[in-house]
């Protein structure tokens, strides 16, 4: 672990061996077994190696410690099938952390595609479960193409509506490729991250339009500061450009995750409970593995090949800048604000665990 | 039937029944066996009855038509099982009419899913499928959710690209309800339809900022009459308000539809080749159907209640709009223009099939 003294902000380069064990450590000591504390720091730690802080450690770990606290989230949850068939199944997650309710209902698809070809798990009354690709890409490694995606309570504005209804709704779909990395698509069904939009409002710099709405539910089409009682937008932003699209693929996602599951409806419960949808598609079953993977490589080496717009770099495709990251992180660490690092191990006293982070990080 | 004089373009309102059978006719002096020739038909007419006339009989048929002429679309097809498990099936679709090819391969999957609880279904070598929303709303009356994209040859520029690289890959998902009308998405995976690009052009009016890209790649983001070698763009327009959510949808639909089918890539091949994949879950799988179709019913009349923003009538969910049209049209006829009529007769001469619409409609 080393610091890099010369970023603005200064942070430690911290292994993801060591941040997982913090993790772990700070989940045991909520009263989470050893083996799903370890999952659900894998889930963030993972995030932050491919560079998606908002669903990486800083951002979530003190949020479902707090939830844990609250009775909210279940530390020790009794995860039950509910139905099933050989090729489907509904879960009851019993308040668990999301992120390892995800893992043991994607592991359940997946051993359900291997059977018949295709697993569909739903799951019901579970919580945040990190990064939708996450458990997309558990699948990866059984040459198997996955899919997640999980129903939030109500804070994006359907089309022409001035009130929340959907959640921000993310899907993600990954597929395995031979010498590329593989594809790796994770999205809100709104224009942007709230993350983004919160940032622009602590900083008070501009967001483009078409991001945000106003209080009143209008959406804001010019460059525009973020208003007291701002509202999010589904991805299109207006009727015009497509936001009937965006809300309506959230709503698809609720009915899978929500009404397929057997859920109450996450408008008529409070905040913070998720549904979940883990999809898992045997590739064996469809065509062959190898002709597969050599097929994706040249799919994504075309979209790669793509000649760039005037003023901009390169065409990606989906997962590609994360694998890049995660390239970089997974052998040189992953930046952390020492900020953020005396905050762990402060979680790490509240809760009664010994992490040492700034020690090793020589600060 | 009968005339509608008012009209600016005057129409006929013509009997969903009378539409069906001249088309179907048409279709089996092409050499369509006859229950294929009647479920394209359907797949025709049930888009005109929606009020989705970009694939309707007037904008489809003679393409169609034309397609069996070239020998592009095969009118007999040997669909074919190429590999297969209780959950999944790939299937050759032999060049056949899409609309037919996709029936056959959604009651495939439904098939699977009364069976397993899922059924997936991926189709290599197929034709255009009319209407994704049709393929996938028959999953409905099994008290299924049906889903249904199709992947197209490249039209649309990736994020930050400058070659058409994806299609415009429509996703459509159908779930029942009980007394309301069913959630029926069916969207292109673009900011709008090709269609209205080209009235656009055509009528020489203005388009929104955000719809399309210049000759170059440069998206125009201001409002703009529809330039020569105007560029598609995907759902979001520009990556920051998101096109790579749309990029990266459209993606996952080639990678299902084209990749795991084991066809060539779309952009290998030359334009007119689609892949589709068809998905079916059994609800009764999941959890009881009438507490689904309770649940859905409370799900969407909350999604109508929400306030509508200033200037905005009522928020709507996806279907709604086209099934107030169905019903109002399965009563009183589609209007049909004049000229659409004299077409389709013309079109029937052509091919040898005595069809009669123009007279009937008394003009």
């Amino acid at each position: 672990m080393r610091v890099d003294l010369a970023a603005a902000d200064r942070r430690a380069l911290v292994s993801a061996t060591v941040l997982t064990d913090a993790v772990a450590t700070i989940l045991e000591a909520c009263d989470v077994l050893a083996g799903d504390a370890r999952l659900a720091a894998d889930c963030l730690v993972e995030a932050d190696l491919r560079g998606v802080e908002s669903h990486g450690v800083s951002n979530l770990l003190a949020v479902y410690v707090q939830g844990i606290r609250d009775r909210h989230i279940n530390p020790r949850p009794d995860v039950r099938v509910v139905r099933e068939r050989p090729g489907s199944a509904t879960l009851d997650g019993d308040g668990g952390l999301g992120g390892v309710v995800a893992v043991g209902a994607m592991d359940l698809a997946i051993d359900k595609a291997r059977e018949v070809g295709v697993g569909v798990v739903v799951v019901n009354n579970s919580r945040h479960l990190g990064m939708a690709a996450y458990h997309a890409m558990r699948a990866l490694d059984h040459g198997m193409i996955g899919v997640c995606s999980t129903a939030c309570g109500p804070r994006v504005l359907p089309t022409f509506g001035a009130e929340p209804r959907l959640g921000t709704n993310p899907i993600a779909v990954a597929a395995p490729a031979g010498r590329r990395d593989a594809f790796v698509f994770d999205a809100a069904t709104t224009t942007v991250a709230m993350n983004k939009i919160r940032l622009a409002q602590r900083d008070g710099t501009t967001l483009p339009g078409g991001v945000i709405a106003d209080a009143r539910g209008i959406p804001i089409m010019t460059p525009t500061e973020v208003p007291d009682g701002f509202q999010m937008l589904h991805l299109g932003a207006t009727y015009d450009l497509g936001s009937h699209k965006g809300y309506g693929l959230a709503a698809a996602v609720d009915i899978l995750g929500t009404v397929l599951s057997g859920s109450r409806l996450l408008g008529e419960v409070g905040t913070g409970f998720n549904n979940h949808t883990l999809i898992a598609m045997d590739i064996e079953a469809f065509t062959d593995l190898a002709g597969f993977e050599a097929s994706m490589d040249r799919y994504l080496d075309w979209l790669n090949e793509c000649a760039p717009a005037p003023g901009e770099e390169r065409v990606l495709y989906a997962g590609q800048p994360e694998a890049e990251i995660r390239t970089v992180r997974s052998v040189e660490g992953i930046p952390v604000r020492l900020e953020v690092l005396d905050e762990l191990e402060a979680l790490g006293r509240e809760v009664g665990a010994e992490v040492e982070l700034t020690m090793s990080a020589g600060a």
